[in-house]
């Protein structure tokens, strides 16, 4: 994380103004739901709604006011220990099994414990303006990106918390169906050296970088992504029911819990239906697939007789507006009131309360997308890149440590905030996750 | 269950308002509570206050409107499916395990469904007001006993939630301490047959029959509960580091979990404390020790020279006032408004927030007392009684389906209403169970 | 046990033969093995045939010649940590669910060690020749006896290694078919005081008495056990789907563990076979079920109409020959060379390659016979008998500390030896058990 | 795999003789071993001796003979069952879980089942004589290599099993230790594009190819690897405490195992000793460390303040006779003759009972050494290099489907045999694998 740099002041007063609708969102975001929904876990990697309110507001008291606001001081010293979620070195943390379990502090406590932090942030913003090279700036931008990834975390865990109750409440309204899409375009490259990861003054996580050359043999790209009805095929043709087509592992997986669809996907009398924020509905054959695992994607891949794209393949294809120049718009996401009116996009988003650039969905001209529908697993395990060094301190813990089996994805979902979405973003899940907004683009050598 | 016995008229009005009383008291419970505080499970054992509120509507619900009334409407057909608890024979239910996933129905939603099934008990009642022999009647008085006994669970269960807290909030306000309480006395029984079990008219389950003959030895009882600081004794004497005092499946269960005092009990600063509804407070030797295992009481009794009573020595000595004569009020409960003035009471109870019959407390006249501090291991295991029949059709799965690896338990406990206790109840647990008001009563040959 | 008795001269010599013989009898059960089968532990409850004969000797070396001869070397003095079983008071011991990863002592390092034991015990036989009151003959007669239950124990648990081979290996040739039984009688019995347990000079295990008083309501008590055709019928008539008849943790278990009939038994192209010591063979529909679990026995009950004796019930009924004298000989086992000639015996036993008196098959007179075939689940939970004393010291660990969780079963099978078989006999396994010999009586009330 | 080759008349010669020997020296490895030895599985890694035996012939009877000797009977159709390890496409198969099970057929059954398989190959070799293009070679060349992965995993388990036996057998007699090593050198290499992976005619498997261009920032490599004395130093600076040097799920595991030493590492009176095939001696400190998980090395190499090499890189400087020239001979191994001579060699070895071509130990000319001590993790992920293709049929089972969550470890380690060892061969297993000989190379950048 570039979390040092020196601000000019017209940045400052955009950075604190960004703090200010960042935190505001969040709590949008919440409008939906009833204080009872914010409470429980319903897998161990889905944390409470509260949870997440709380967490996001722990990292500036711990990162930023605890380092830079002496008079500062906790509701309660307790919160610490609650909404600690994995940084060993600030300190002992709660069992992340239990955070379903904790009824206390309420909701009302929770959004006061916000307000709190807010308060103290909103002052430290005023305190330190004009200062350009004041360290805060550095971490109030980290936390802001923090709050952000948290904030689709939050939708994502909601979406699983009313999968699991047999009455299958809904979060918003539905969406209006998307177009039918057209056959896919391969996207062709030649060999040779690149040059990836983030190099540019702006905020990065640290795991982006260095910036560094890579070689790749000649490789096409699919124009868009998978998408239901495609994957409904692979279904169709056996695809759950053929070992040879999977990863050993992702094979016993599939045995082990009976895996036959998507997690969202239902039969029930010979039809699909698919759960979104808006309920279960009709399964959209137009719509990108979503929640698929990585053993699923490399799967249909290999039943589709291509293979998943390396992340140096994606971030060449992503970048290299010559040779894909249709999707010159793709790196930017359209405004909220464009949401629902594309073609092939995915109900899967968020209608949000409040208009909030979240960013369901593609644009509307007629032209391929990029991202902002699912994450695009990649075949790229999820290791550093040459000459990688966290950053200094606690806050090293947020990437660097987690790089051991996982795989890359890259992109953005359909519940990634708009402003968050950068060409060198490195998601990472492990080969079994399904509850995020995961999809497929496939790939091929030349 | 005696369910199906003609019911004199002045009767009739009797139950029918001992269902409404019933009912609000167990409203009445939930009045310290936050809403959140509803929702989640914190171990297996462990069933959401919601769920209890609306499991005991379900209740009368499936086994009285849906038989009886036949114009009943459910507010959700889905709840059926959600508030089955176990009974096999009353349709599919949901997980046990998943009772703390569901955030909806809310706690209105919830309180709506109560109020919903209370109307139609209201008109049934009306409807069938001096028909003696209707057959509804039976089942009213069984799903009267069935919400007491949710009662004392939902005590018993918001107190682990509230324990596993790391802010540890509290339900009621402290108690009184208790005083002193003086040496046992050995109560001496003769060797001959007895009978023991249900035999009169009056309410009971179908466990506690038939009444029965038994033969004993010759035996003696304790004339009061273990109390916390001779346990504590058998703590300091290495009670929990000597196998040799442990059946074997306990010394594993000590090991595996790390057992080193009744649940509740915390060491800090070289003092003991002892979390209650009231929150953590010092351990108070004199009160009745509490929250053990049947593990735990077997190994104190062993340390102690003793052992625990069968259920026919318990109900012989609770019965027989000409050898125990001191104890001949300790059947009948004091009202609550006398709660808290007796010696050797327990914290654990409530302090309700509407005057209900509780019973957490000894007589205050200096006299032993006989049961409604703590629930009491005995050697017996939960086996039916000679010819015992269960009740015909679903609530015959009540009691007898758990006949199996359980222990009875006698008397009752603090958190149990008063007019649920009974001489001939059978309460059971497993062997490992500590988070119900479990105590010590000991034993012995003559 | 009765471990201190004094011992009559001419008893002194038979229990030193005795010794010899049943010491010779284990490893003639060995015969029929490869080395390779003395190995393997093929569950948790399945010790290797190598343990069971290493286990044994330990036994005499750690509690007759540690004691009692002072000269006494082990040839290893890590064979005591490798070869306890579960004497906590006797030193540290090797986890239970290693002992089949051990590979070292070899079976022939094994065999040597009993070899080296029988000498150290043969010397202090001839020492203490005379010595009536020698304290080491009661330890002796323990040991001899606790041999004797390692014997069936040895076979119970090859009889599963093999049946877990896909190869099915038998452990001897088959034994002729049983003859077709006749209809159960009922034997009823009065209403009364029993006195039931040990109470003769005879050896006993510590936990057949103190010989005591109970009352039994009138009984009546079938007269031969459930016969494998007569457990189809309950399994025809969909026993295994039917929840009602089961027992709440019986049911989850059938569920969990999908059983559909006992564990010896498959159905191939619609016939049934049963797997025995002789291999795989079609199901002999007149032997006695066997291998059932308490849960099938206790469910198989309830389907009849009846129940599982107490054993209280059994005894009464084993004992008293003036109201069931027809199995005036039950008590008595055949000679081995009667074995398999009668009707409705078992072919799960043994043709032992030499003669030993191992007692598979009931009386070819025509009789009932009342044990030998298949140990009998009793419905009483397995606790102490009023004024249990466990032995002193470390022996006192072999039956007390078991009593939690388990049911006692009453008479022998076919793989007891016939000269362990008694009266009193207390066996106990939990609910779930089938790799034992093990089978159902019917009774009920008057 | 490079399966389907042409291969001269002189070669097919060559490929028959080293069948043959490759196939003894398998035999030759179990002479020290007890016939009990053959038979368990210590953990779910750990398959029994007997298995490897058996399994490496069903191979050869799988993909050979079931294919180009339509004579070919196999001694019992149930062996296909139990030992295909994991070929779904071959057919059921036994659960892995449940290998060390088994214990028929016996050891000298499955020593004349291989004798069967060998003697119907030496026909099938002698019949397909001189045609260079049968497709039989291909396969048999596979197999060869297929074998000789067995005989290191066959020493890799045996050693769990010793340690996993109290007693602590010994497989070998010791070997003299290992002499002083000196500094390590860092090797610098420059930026570049370079060519990786296997592309000769010469036998390979297929997930070493196809040979492609990588593209690698300057780096530096050490010249050999990390010692038990180095490793030493990081454990007493607190390596196993700090949780700032280890991974996440390297932190978990070092926790929930409790580890706090490589594997086969024990502590007694102040003094580590190490188990190697040789039974328990004093730590070598010269010898490289050796069975550590990639967590280890990971967390190690951080607290050097180095990294692991990428599998680009090593092969790099494996290969890069110019740069690192002192290792000119590093790719040929020493004959067996040589072993133990050597400098900062391992223990960990075979002093085999017929002299095979085992390769535990470095060259004795005081140069450094590349491979045959441990494998060698990196911090390349396995995964397909570009345009990867599995052989055709269940072959290709053999690598592909593993490619996930494992490592690449490259070299080759002590129990390798010495003609097994390739530049380009690629290992892999996962992060908590321990159990392998497998050592640590740091690298850095430039």
């Amino acid at each position: 994380m570039t979390i040092s740099a020196v601000l000019p002041e017209r940045e400052q007063q955009r950075l604190a103004d960004r703090y200010k609708a960042v935190r505001e969102q969040t709590v949008g975001l919440c409008a939906p739901l009833e204080v009872e929904d914010y409470v429980v876990s319903t897998m161990p990697d889905v944390s409470p709604t509260k949870w997440h309110l709380a967490h996001t507001s722990w990292f500036f008291e711990t990162f930023v006011l605890a380092d830079f606001d002496r008079d500062y001081v906790s509701p309660n010293p307790r919160y610490a220990f609650l909404f600690n979620s994995y940084y060993v070195q600030a300190g002992e943390r709660h069992c992340r099994a239990q955070r379903g379990l904790v009824t206390r502090p309420s909701v009302s406590e929770v959004l006061a414990y916000r307000r709190h932090v807010d308060d103290a942030m909103q002052r430290l913003c005023d305190r330190i303006a004009g200062d350009a090279e004041h360290p805060a700036w550095g971490v109030i931008e980290l936390g802001i990106n923090h709050e952000q990834q948290h904030q689709e975390l939050l939708l994502t865990d909601i979406k699983h918390v009313f999968w699991m109750n047999p009455l299958r409440p809904a979060y918003r309204s539905p969406l209006p169906g998307s177009r039918p899409v057209g056959d896919v375009d391969w996207l062709a490259f030649g060999a040779g050296v690149r040059q990836i990861g983030h190099k540019t003054e702006s905020f990065a996580f640290d795991n982006e970088g260095p910036s560094h050359r890579v070689f790749t043999e000649a490789f096409r790209v699919a124009s868009r992504l998978v998408t239901n009805g495609e994957y409904l095929a692979f279904m169709e043709d056996g695809g759950y029911r053929r070992p040879e087509l999977w990863l050993s592992n992702g094979w016993a997986t599939v045995r082990e819990h009976g895996w036959t669809a998507p997690i969202y996907w239902e039969k029930a009398d010979g039809a699909w239906s698919e759960f979104t924020l808006a309920g279960n509905g009709a399964l959209d054959l137009a719509s990108p697939v979503c929640h698929v695992s990585y053993y699923e994607a490399d799967a249909y891949a290999r039943w589709a007789g291509a293979r998943l794209p390396t992340e140096a393949e994606w971030e060449t294809a992503a970048a290299d507006q010559p040779v894909c120049g249709t999707f010159v718009e793709s790196h930017r996401f359209h405004p909220a009131g464009a949401r629902g009116t594309g073609h092939g996009g995915m109900g899967h988003g968020i209608a949000a309360p409040s208009p909030i650039p979240h960013a369901p969905c593609p644009n509307g001209d007629g032209h391929g997308q990029w991202y902002g529908d699912a994450w695009q697993w990649t075949q790229s395990a999820y290791v550093a890149y040459p000459d990688f060094q966290p950053s200094a301190g606690a806050v090293g813990e947020y990437n660097g440590k987690w790089m051991c089996d996982q795989w890359v994805l890259r992109g953005a979902s359909c519940a990634t905030p708009q402003s968050h979405a950068r060409l060198t973003y490195r998601n990472f899940f492990p080969s079994d996750a399904r509850w995020q907004f995961t999809g497929i683009r496939l790939a091929s050598g030349a």
